[in-house]
């Protein structure tokens, strides 16, 4: 049993990058009622990957993620991701991933999506895990879940093997599911084929792609038009060029710190104002690689203290940012001027 | 003694997409005057890497290649890349490198840029021997020269070295350099900080990007904007994007066999009817990555033959295509309308 | 407080290669003591890591777990590592991972090591969480825990951080620590700076590489000499080589299958017959590869069932082997004359 | 026209660890009529792949060469390998590795074995070029020439690629060739099924892996048992666990500085002396890696000139050590009791 997608012949004039949600399954809802009426969810636009903040013992402070929650719910954003990699969602306990998507649900209106990592990215829990695990985040709210390749035996993780762990977890989520593929962390790509065929799940509909192969991104829009297959840019860095390439929106570890620049950038792309989205796009490389790559979590949350937000310290293993990456944090942002 | 980039201070307004050549050396005029007239070359449009004919004795086919230059002169390219990888410049003697540049730059128009390889990519010849095959390129007609990043001592080959490499070619070279990274023949990329010190250099007027990381090749042009240099997509498959993050042009093996489409393509750029362009990039990303890392030069030669043009064999150690492979390239042409 | 290492000042004789056990901390005896008289755990030996096999229901079957065990008990291995990543562990949860532990130390001779991974591997859960499971796993009976290198976030595992991760890890540990660096699974080998400062932790014994990286290991124990540090192969397939640069065992997923033969190599090794060695080498090569990197724990649990064993399926997402696979594994032992 | 392998049917004793030459053409001989008498060469022992001295203004110094020679032919070597990666040939032209080939030859004693590289490396040149190139070195004096894999188009230098270009070279070469694989090079290995079906050709009696795989390398080894083709390691890192398994000797570039100290190594392999073997080797891998991977070939230069040798300046684009990196150079000779 699972949430459905578009029917096809349903002839209400759905807008791959427009900003109302057609459809979202209430709780109380018959899902299957929401099916008949052909209705899906549109999910383009910008979503920040949120960060946990924690106390001083490193407990998480959902005193300051309610406060950073209020700050997001006043920019343009279409959700929020949840448990995403920039949430230390592998640093945190089932009980705490859970309740953060609770208390994320509750603080949000109820216009704004949430998409919640459920499948345990490198965690490489078992497929029945991930099925648990994915009912656990819509029943606390989740109206999406996002779903990483499970990566641990990499070698064993041929599309056969793919195909079927994700099939098994849309066939039993309550919730639609939006497949996830990460290289930089899993250090598999979710292959081309294994997209295609996956696309074709009632359940499924679309897919984030955090590698930054950009032709490669072309080519799943391309393959997987027939089904309407939303697919999200994984960063900022690339955001420009996959909306090019017919991608509906991103999720942006940046969007944290520059939430509103990053929906800018969106607008431009969407309304076709070319020129200017290139000259805003390049501004927003340097401080995005920044705090992804660069520097990593430690420095997304050390630049969100200077933007307004709570960031705070991470987990161990993660460690803080020495003095000397502090200030090539700073002048990442600075020389770009937004600092 | 070299040819000149733009001087900042004229007044034309040149238009880093537009189509005509601002200036381009005669093989009379002298160059100082050109320099002193602050004139430059835009690079800006589209270009083939052509292959080379080899006769069934394995030598090259003066007569096939001039055939097939007839009919790309009637293709709206910017100009052809003469002695890439596409062209087996690996496998052809120093005389017939020069030998075919020569012959090119003959059976051209005049308004048709040549632009030579001469770094020996992979050959990795000393400094002083690719000054030494950049001035016999020059010599035998090339208006610029493409010097790939050296790379037999991959580890040592930091900015450091590559900045001074360049840079020697540079003062040297009696025409125009282009830099080419092409990180998946040479295994190494050149480092955005080495690019952006050495788009400082008068003699150097831009990048042909094979590597296809767009947030790179963003980044290069948004760091390298006060030199207004040019940035070229090394390849058809991410050619849509590249535009839209401010690249000028492409070097496109895939233009060999769909010359006129990937000009198309351009146009559509160009002109920002990004909608159409969208589709028809996608239409060419699996012809464009059969033709190139897929099944390499053996497939770029078939694929030739199939749409009017001398192709043939290929000098070994590369092998034909087998009978499977031969029917999986039809494939990638033919289920995207091409064949 | 913890388990602690030989004091050097102490005369006992402690062969590296010996196969007696000198020091291990009986359940009732406090570990101060052991401590104060200077005896230390020798590891030198051969480990299968042990697979889990499954009811057809995917439950653990603990059955048939003590039929492997009663017959892995009569081969002279020095002990057994439990929850690697032959035992399928990310895909088991915490409560089945600790039961499995203690069922392993109940079943086997009280002189064989039991070394349970705590380190959750490519789990990637933080550092306080793996304190926990290392104590769960010492309380279940472990008389050594086996750490892998946290890996979510690769590009911030850096020296620092993993110096920083194992010694609080060490520090709070009941019993004595290995350390684990498996770059097939995790993206990061663990810098051999980083061992040369950990193996002067007194908590800290050994390392298993599974790199198979010979010049790293060799150097490894060339570098951790004055501290006497333990350095174990993680396959058979380099087993040998390992001894002649100073390995003073092995980890190896082969002796699940062939374990008497690894014990044979081992003790060729041990006792200088080269040359029968390294023909015994030669030929556990083809079916080690066969049973990891090429076909992983599927064809692990296939080959147990030829060779006695009780095997079985996988969890899901591992798939079964196909048809094809099956008759290569086969071959690959066979063509060695093994089957 | 080829020199031949050993008849399998002769029963001379043949030891694969043996000093002597059994076999090794003259310059006058007919190298049929050896073959008629089933001699081969045995190529075990120890080679330093030596590097080429430039004058001040970079032309080679062969004055300086022949000094160096002088010293060489008092070390117990087997010969000498001209034209490796650390003879800088790629920045030479083909008359100079020509000519210095024929200077080695003069220089050397006749007992001392010339291997050539010929194949190119990462020149990429075409398989006739190879061919052409194999009989200059030959011409000049070679005992045995050195074939890299081809690899500028490295996706399609597969088995069926690779099989066909050595067998194309060996066929016509007059003298033996030795096969080399070296992927930090390269960017690609030579498959070990390619390298079996290798080893049965007459005029292929051995391989130089640089990889450093010990697996793979012993696996090598085992099958190709049959066709007694022997197996060089590609650098002193890895040398004793090459011996272990079966290797016959080494191409060294640290022998080009500490050559007794690698031959003694050596003979403490051949000779059973394990342990003291094992401590010797672990003293040459740090000075090892700091003369190949780590700084390069002006390290091994620079470190040449401190022991008695002539080093000096590498060919533009290389560039000369830092006063960091040489310090650390030293360093990583002088704590290993070198300098």
């Amino acid at each position: 049993m699972f949430g459905v997608k578009t029917l096809r012949t349903v002839g209400t004039a759905v807008c791959r990058r427009g900003a109302s949600v057609l459809w979202k399954p209430t709780r109380t809802q018959s899902r299957t009622q929401s099916a008949a009426a052909g209705q899906r969810v549109d999910i383009g636009g910008i979503y920040p990957p949120i960060a946990t903040p924690f106390t001083q013992k490193e407990d998480v402070d959902y005193q300051k993620l309610d406060e950073n929650l209020q700050k997001y719910a006043k920019i343009p954003f279409k959700g929020l991701v949840v448990q995403g990699s920039n949430g230390e969602y592998p640093y945190l306990t089932e009980e705490e991933r859970v309740e953060v998507v609770r208390r994320v649900r509750l603080a949000l209106p109820t216009d704004k999506l949430v998409m919640a990592g459920s499948g345990c990215e490198c965690k490489a829990l078992s497929t029945k895990a991930t099925v648990v695990m994915t009912e656990r985040m819509a029943g606390a709210g989740a109206d999406l879940v996002l779903v990483v390749t499970p990566c641990f035996y990499k070698g064993m993780m041929d599309s056969r093997a793919l195909v079927h762990h994700f099939t098994q977890v849309a066939d039993s989520s309550p919730v639609p599911v939006v497949l996830y593929s990460v290289p930089a962390n899993t250090g598999l790509d979710l292959p081309v084929d294994a997209v295609v065929r996956l696309a074709q799940h009632p359940n499924i509909l679309g897919l984030k792609d955090s590698g930054g192969d950009i032709t490669r991104i072309a080519l799943i829009v391309h393959k997987t038009k027939p089904q309407d297959f939303q697919v999200l840019a994984g960063s900022a860095g690339f955001l420009m060029a996959a909306y090019s390439v017919g991608c509906v929106g991103g999720v942006c570890a940046l969007a944290n710190v520059l939430g509103r620049e990053v929906c800018e950038l969106e607008q431009l792309c969407v309304s076709g104002r070319w020129e200017e989205a290139s000259a805003l796009q390049q501004r927003l490389i340097e401080p995005n690689t920044a705090v992804t790559r660069k520097f990593g979590v430690p420095a997304l949350k050390q630049a969100m203290e200077w933007f307004g937000y709570h960031g705070g310290t991470c987990r161990s293993p993660l460690q803080p940012l020495s003095e000397a990456e502090s200030q090539q944090l700073r002048l990442d942002f600075s020389t770009n001027g937004w600092l």
